[in-house]
C-alpha cells in the first residue's frame, strides 16, 4: 500500500524527519512517503497559520490521488484540514493529533498532552473534545517552545519537554503522554524510556492507523458530509483548485 | 464604527444581497460595508470550499485592519476561519451562524436550523456542540437546495424552506427557526411573518452583535490562543500573507 | 424602541447606578429606564434572596407590558425570575449573566467570572452550563464582598475585585474576565484599562442583546413553553398576580 | 421523626390526596404533614406559576423550621424553589421530580417521564439535565391533561395517561415510567399494575428520600451554597419574609 | 421486608462490620442479613479483585432469589456486578456508591470521595459519571489505605481519613464527603461529628435506598435490558452458574 | 508479534470463525492465535452472561503472559473485563466494540451499531459512551437475532442483519455501520460490498489496533489503575486466581 504524510508547513528539516519517523514504523510491503506543500507557512503556531497550511495540503491530497495513493497522514498537531481531506480522498485519511488521542486511551486512563507554545493548548482542546476524548485528557501543557525551535541543534528543547511530562505525571495524575508536535517525533524512544510510561508521537500513530484502515479495506465515506466536493469555479490566486466535474 | 460584512465566497449578487441585508438593520452611525475576497469558491457547501474561502477571507480581514474597521461579520453559516480572522483583528469577529445561535437560544427554548444541502448538516451541529448550543439546537435540517438556486430568480427556494420550516415546528418541538444559509437572509421576513414564531437571520444577527461588541469597547482579546499570529515565511502561491513582525 | 431595565433588589442607589451604565451604552433613539421592585430583599445573595425578588420583578415586567416597553434586562447575575418573565412578556427578555457570557464567548476563548460572595459561586456555575456556557467558563471566584458594601464610598471593593481579576488570568488562563453582580457595572472601564482584556459587565451587555433582539424584530417564541401564562386564580398577598383570561 | 409535604399550589383537594399518598408510604413512627401556602396560585403549569408558588411554600418552610420538622418534600413536579428552601431548612429536602428520577435510575435503565401540558416538558427536562438524570430519561411526554382536570371525578384522564405510558414504552425504549405530576399519585399502582414496569410516583418517592435522609442523621449542608441566607430589609408585601439575624 | 447486604469479598470481620452498620439504620419490620461470598478475593482494590468478586457475588443474589429476598445491597464502592445481579433479581439492587452517591446530591452540592487507594480513584470516576453524578463530585481523594488496614485495631487510618476529608472541604469546595469504601461504615457517625458537613456511608445510604424501593413496590424492570439472563451452557469450574430454563 | 485474540464465550464454531476473521488481516510476521476460555457461558447476552465470562477470560490472560504473548484483543461487543485484563498484561490489550468505534471515527461522521438483542442495546451505548464515541454514534439497533443463530448454516441472519443496515442509514443519518457482535465477522466483507459505506468488524478491527500498539512498543501503562493487582488470597472456586507477589 502506498501511504503520504504530508507536513502541512513547508520546513524541510521538519519533513525530513517526520519521514523518518513514519518509515520506522511503517510495516513490510507498505510505501511511506512524507512531503510538504509548495505554498504555506514554515511552521503552524496559530489558527492564521493553519488556515493558509491548508491549501497546500489539499494540493497533497489532490496529487496523492492522481497517484493512486491509499491512504494519508495529516503530520501536524492541530490536524489542519481534516475533515476537508476526507472529501478529497477516497481512502482513509488520519490526524497526528487524532491517532494519537485514540491510542492513548487504550493503553492508559488518563492521558496529558505536552505541546509547544501555550496559544495552541486552546486548538488541543477542542481537539480532544471533537473527538471525544476529553475524559481521557487530564491536561494539556506547553513548554513554550516555538516549533521550529525542535530542529536546532543544541537547543535545550529536550530536556524542556521531558521535565513537563514529569510535571504532567505529577500534577494531572496522567498515566501516559501525547507529544503535542510533529517535531517531537524523534524524542518519543527517550522519553518513554526515561519515564516508563507510554508515550505517543502522532507520527508513527498516525501511519500505523491509517495502515491499518487501508489493510481492512476501509475506506472514507462518500455518503454524506464527506462526499467528494460538488464541483465549482474557483477564483483568483486559487482558481487552481477548480475540482473537475 | 465601521463594521465590514465578508461573505467568504466569491458571488457577487450574494454579496450584494448581504449588504443589504446588514445595513438594513445597521445602527445610525454605522457604517456597514460588504465585500467578497478576489480569491476562492462561488459558493461553500463542503469543508473543502470552507478551506479555500479561508486565505481570502483573511485578506479581507488584513485590508480592514490597515483601514481602521472597527468589527467583522463572517457571513457564511459555517463561520470558515473565525478564529484565523480574530487572531488577525484588533476588533471583534461574529460568525453568523455563531450570532444566530446565541440569539435564538435568548427568544426560545430550543431552535431548529434549516439549512441548504444534507451534506453541510454535520457542520451546522458541529458548531452547535463547539458554541455551547447543542441543548438549545433541537434539530438541523436540509431542503436539498444548493446555495446558489437561492440566486435564482423563479425558483421555489422560498416555498421549500417554508415547508421545512413547518416541519422544524411541527415534529422537532421547535419554537425558533434559524435559518442555515447567509443567502437566506432576504427571505427572514416573510418567513417569521408565515410561521408567527421568531426567524433568525445570521447576517442580520452577526451586524448587531458586532455592532454590541464595537460599542461596549470590547475587542478580541490579545491573551493566549487568539493573540496576533508570530510573523514568519510564508512560501509559494500565498507569500503574499506572510505578516509584518 | 422602549428598553426596561431591572434591577431585582429594591436598594435605590444601585437602581440608579444600574441606570447609568445602562443608558450610557443605550444607541440612539432607545429609550432606557432603571426600575426596581416595591417588594422584595434589599440585596440578593442567596437562592432564597433570588425567590423572593422574583414576585416585584414579575410586576414590573406586567407593568411594562402595559406600557408598551419592547424589551427588558433582569439587571441581577443570577438572571433571577428570567423564564417566568418570558413568559409575560411579548419582546424579549435577557438576563446579565446570560448576556455577559455570550459576549464573552465572542471575544476570548475562555473566561472567569468574578463575583461577591463565595455561595454565589454554585448559582453562576448553574447559570454557565444552562447557557451552554460551560466549555467557555473557566473559573468562577468569589471576592468575598457583600453586595451592598460596592454600595459603599471609601470601601476598598475595587482593589480587591482587579486583584481577583488578575488571579484569574493568572491562575486559570483566563484571557477574558466577566464581572459577577450588576453593582460593577461602574467598576468596568477601569478594570478592563487596568488590565488590558476584555472585561464584560452584564449590565450594558444586556443592554446591547435586547436592543439587538428588538432591532431585529426578535420577540420572546409564544410557541410552547414561553407562552402566556394560563390565567388562573391566586391566592392570599399574591392575588394580585392573578392574570386577565 | 417529623415530615412535612408541601403542596406549592392552593388547591385543597390535592393537598389532601397528596397526603394520603405520603402517609400511606410513610414508615412506622414518621409523622407525615401535608400542606399547601396560604399564597399563591390553584395549580402551577408554567414558570409564572412557579414563580409565584415559592414564597408560600417558603414560608411553610419557615414555619415548618420553627415546629421542628425534620424534614421536607416538594410536591411539585417542577421541584419549585428547591435551593431556597434548603438555604432555609436544617435537615433535608426533597423535590419530588428529583426523588422520582433518582429512584428510577436505580430499577431501570431508561424512564420516560409521562406529564400534563405540553409547556411544561422543557421545566422537566431542564431538570433531569440539573440533577444528572438526562442519560437515563427517554423523553418526557405530555398528555396535554391541565392539573386541575386530576381533580375532576369523571374525567377520563387516567386512560389518556396510561396511552401515553404505554407509548413511552413502545416509542422510546424506555423500561420504567415517572409521573409528572404530584396530582397522579393515586394512579401510581395502578398504571404500574397495567404495564407490569416500574412506576415511580414522586410523591411516595419523596417521603421515602427524606425519611431516608433524616433517619441517616443527613442534614443540609450548611457550608457554601446552603448556608442560612442572610439577613436583611425586606420591602412591600414581602416584607414578612425578613429573617431574623 | 428481606434485606440482604452482600460484602463482595471474603473478609468476615469486614461482614460483621459492614452487617452492624447496615442493622443500625433498618427499618422496623425489616430483616437485614449481611453475607459474603464463598469464592473470589479478600478484598477488592482493582478491576481485578472486582471481576472476580462478581460470580460469588451473583451466587448470593441467585440464593436470595431462591429463599423470598426482597432487595439487595452490593456493599463495594466500585458496586461490582451491579447490573448482572439486576438481571438476576426480581427486586431491586442497590450499589453503595450508588446510593451514596444520589444522596449526597440532595444535602449539598458538590461532594468529594474520600477513598482508599489511588489506584480504584478511576473505577470512582467512572461510576460518578456512569450515575450521572459528575456535576456533583468535585473530587475523587485517597488516603492510600489498604481496604484492610481498616481492619486492624491501632491503625491510624481514622486520622488520616478526617485529614484526607478537611483537604476535600478545603480545596474541593465540597461541602459534603462520600465514604468511598464500605470499610469505613463504622466511622462515619465520628466523622461526621468532627467535620460538621454530611458525610455518607454507602453502607447505610444503601440500606435505606433499597428499603425504600421495596417499600413503594419497586422490583427490577423487566422489560429490555435487565430481564433475566436466558438460560444456557456454562462451562467449566463455572458449570454451577447454569440458569434453569 | 504474538497476538491472542480470546473468545470469552465457550462456543468453539465461534472461536474458529474469529480466528479466521483474525488471522486474514493479520500483518506478516504477526503470529495470531485464536483461543476460548474453559469456563463460562456458550454465548454472552446479558449483563450475568459477561460477568461469568470474565474469569475464564483472565485466565487467558494469565496464561498469555506466561508464554510471552504481546497484545490480546477481547472478540465480544460488550467488551468484559477489559480493565481487569489491562491490569493482568504487560502489552495492549483491545476490545473489538472499543475498536470498532474508534476506527468508525475515521471513516465516517456517525455510524450506527447493529446487533443482535435489543437488550445488549444498553451496554452497546454505555460502551459509547465511555469511550467518548457518543457524539459519532447514531443509533444502535437490535436484529433480535440470538448470538448462536449466526453459527448456524441456513439461518437467514445475513439478510436481516443487511435490512438493520439499510435502516440505519435511511433513518439514522448514518453514514457507516459497526457490526455490534463478534459472530459476525465473516459478513463484513458481503456487507460493505452491498450497501457501499464503510463496515466495521470489531474482530479485524481489534487486531490492527493492538498490532499497531505493538509496533510501536506501546503496553498498557502500570502507572495507576491500570497497574498490576496487589497479590492477595481468593477463595473457594476460584482460589486458583490467586497472583504470585
Amino acid at each position: 500500500m502506498r501511504i503520504l504524510v504530508i507536513n502541512p508547513n513547508t520546513t524541510a528539516s521538519m519533513t525530513a524527519k517526520i519521514g523518518e519517523a513514519a518509515r520506522a514504523v511503517a510495516r513490510r510491503g507498505s510505501e511511506v512517503t512524507a512531503v510538504s506543500p509548495v505554498m504555506g507557512p514554515a511552521s503552524i503556531e496559530s489558527h492564521y497559520d493553519e488556515a493558509l497550511a491548508v491549501p497546500g495540503l489539499l494540493q497533497c491530497i489532490a496529487q496523492g490521488e492522481r497517484e493512486g495513493v491509499d491512504g494519508y497522514v495529516i503530520a501536524c498537531f492541530g490536524d489542519p484540514g481534516l475533515k476537508a481531506a476526507r472529501e478529497l480522498a477516497r481512502g482513509p485519511v488520519v490526524g497526528i493529533a487524532e491517532a494519537a488521542m485514540h491510542l492513548a486511551s487504550m493503553v492508559g486512563t488518563r492521558f496529558s498532552v505536552v505541546t509547544t507554545l501555550a496559544r495552541t493548548i486552546g486548538q488541543a482542546r477542542h481537539l480532544a473534545e471533537a473527538y471525544g476524548m476529553e475524559r481521557f485528557c487530564a491536561n494539556v501543557r506547553a513548554c513554550e517552545l516555538p516549533v521550529l525551535e525542535l530542529e536546532e541543534p543544541g537547543s535545550n528543547a529536550r530536556e524542556r519537554i521531558v521535565a513537563e511530562c514529569r510535571r504532567a505525571l505529577d500534577e494531572d495524575g496522567a498515566d501516559s503522554i501525547v507529544l503535542g508536535c510533529a517535531g517531537m517525533a524523534d524524542l518519543c524512544a527517550h522519553i518513554q524510556q526515561t519515564l516508563a510510561v507510554p508515550v505517543i508521537d502522532g507520527v508513527a500513530a498516525g501511519v500505523q492507523m491509517v495502515e491499518s484502515l487501508v489493510a481492512l479495506g476501509l475506506r472514507t465515506s462518500k455518503r454524506g458530509e464527506l462526499a467528494r466536493p460538488l464541483p465549482k469555479s474557483m477564483a483568483g490566486l486559487l482558481a487552481g483548485f477548480t475540482l473537475a466535474p
